[in-house]
């Protein structure tokens, strides 16, 4: 089989509270070692921290939607939104984006109120990202391990994990926003670990086989039922697919539960659904998203001796 | 069996929103039917409107502990909290507290990132929220029914609930802040069905038999281990404690998991833990609540016929 080399991951950054009230990652960066031995340096970074001290999701902005080249390029007035000038300075210090400079890693810690275990989000063409999820898929026996595969390349990407020449954002759940579960707070630890000991298992020069793995598309975002007028909820997730992410839906299934008691079915191609209610995708207009599932067929890596 | 007469509860509230972000009540409210013939008035009332508008607890001051007789006959400034102002006027509107003005039930509307199911909460000298729950308990059989004592009398409460002659908050969960679920919003709506149809049933003349009725009633609250510099949490709830709300708490019993996967366990008494890792308690230095289970003997009663 095919075998690709990759530079050695020699920057690493970890980075938590990008949103403010998702608190595993908040508190993963307390307890991850500053002074280590090894193949690489490792950055943590608290990416908003106004947002964590008042526990919001963000302060004026989705910080996680501020890393696009527009906006890390915006020329900044005593007007624009803090979190905007805040991704700049993290491209100051972790990028900047897409240059030769920028961190060779950039992991993201996020929590979700939808049921959806350990998702690791990468991009279709990350082979260092999806040998990440390969490794974790292998050995975390703990929680389910899902794969989430961006289509977009990296340069086009607004999420901080774009900083990085390869991209991982860990995503846990169902954790309540402004809650921590020993639960979940576990997954999110397990995943950093495995994370860690494959980067310094990879720069040590282990091959690693590649093989086919599973992912989820993004085909298409849904909206709860609204009142046209005043745009209010007019439905709630179905009880039955609450709590199923990623179980697939098929035309006829119940999604909606109107306030009456009413069944909203479901019209449209099988897909999977994800991010079911989570509680900060009411304002983005998003009940559930529904994916594809895909095979990939990824090669084995190893990494580039240094000359 | 002794029978103690009531007046009728001619004039009801039902509340909601009192909590921005406790999303059941603020959609139960719009389900409420507005014309109702009946033997009673049921005004509906959302409590902190510019709260439930920016989907959080409160803007200023938590609603709920504004309904003191101090804060109540505070000489508003412009400088007072908005949440002041906001229980001056729901005071105006649904009391004055402690006259014969105020409403004959006061039902507020809550939710809970805690495992509590469906928790009643009246006072122990308030035999009408009394039975209230024993109805309920009786009726309801999609979930468990629970009662809460306020050992303080009405007069000394601080909470929406008190300004009325009786009063009964429900509180249901688990459900994340700023999020609805289908099945603790049924739960909601089970309840408040009920309660409805048991005022309408007393205040027609029924006699509700008495008969013994279990409580739990506040004995401690518990914090969170914190850094004593920094306050910041150094362990979470234990996974063996969460979502095990209402289940005996023994000596020697895991309370606590610290970010480095050591157990704490629990010291004192046998007692029973509810609101296990509210989110709006870590604010509070709750991490949860320590309570005793009690019998009360509670008396038949029925309505007082008018003269």
């Amino acid at each position: 089989m095919e075998r690709v080399l990759f530079k050695p991951l020699s920057q690493v950054a970890i980075c938590g509270g990008t949103h403010g009230n998702e608190l595993c990652g908040v508190y993963m960066l307390k307890e991850l070692p500053r002074d280590r031995s090894g193949t690489f340096s490792l950055t943590t970074v608290l990416a908003n921290p106004r947002a964590v001290d008042t526990c919001q999701r963000f302060t004026e902005k989705d910080l996680n939607r501020c890393f696009t080249d527009t906006l890390l390029s915006d020329l900044l007035t005593e007007d624009s939104p803090y979190e905007v000038r805040r991704a700049q300075e993290l491209n100051a210090l972790l990028g900047p984006k897409g240059s030769e400079a920028t961190m060779d890693l950039v992991c993201d810690l996020h929590s979700t109120t939808s049921n959806m275990a350990i998702c690791i989000i990468t991009h279709l063409n990350d082979r260092v990202g999806q040998h990440l999820f390969k490794y974790m898929r292998e050995k975390i026996r703990s929680a389910p391990v899902r794969l989430i595969l961006l289509t977009s390349p990296l340069s086009e990407g607004y999420s901080l994990d774009c900083l990085g020449k390869h991209s991982c954002t860990i995503e846990v759940g169902p954790q309540p926003h402004g809650v921590l579960r020993a639960d979940v707070y576990n997954q999110m630890r397990e995943a950093v670990d495995r994370m860690l000991e494959w980067i310094e298992s990879f720069n040590s020069g282990t091959v690693f086989e590649g093989g086919e793995v599973e992912g989820y598309s993004m085909v298409e975002k849904k909206d709860y039922p609204r009142d046209p007028e005043t745009q209010e909820l007019t439905a709630v997730i179905h009880p039955q697919l609450q709590d199923n992410d990623f179980c697939l839906l098929k035309p006829g299934d119940p999604v909606f539960m109107t306030f009456s008691g009413e069944t909203i079915h479901y019209e449209g191609d099988e897909l999977y659904p994800f991010f079911v209610n989570e509680g900060a995708y009411y304002e983005k207009n998003t009940a559930f998203v529904l994916g594809q599932k895909q095979s990939l067929l990824v090669p084995s890596i190893s990494v580039e001796k240094e000359q």
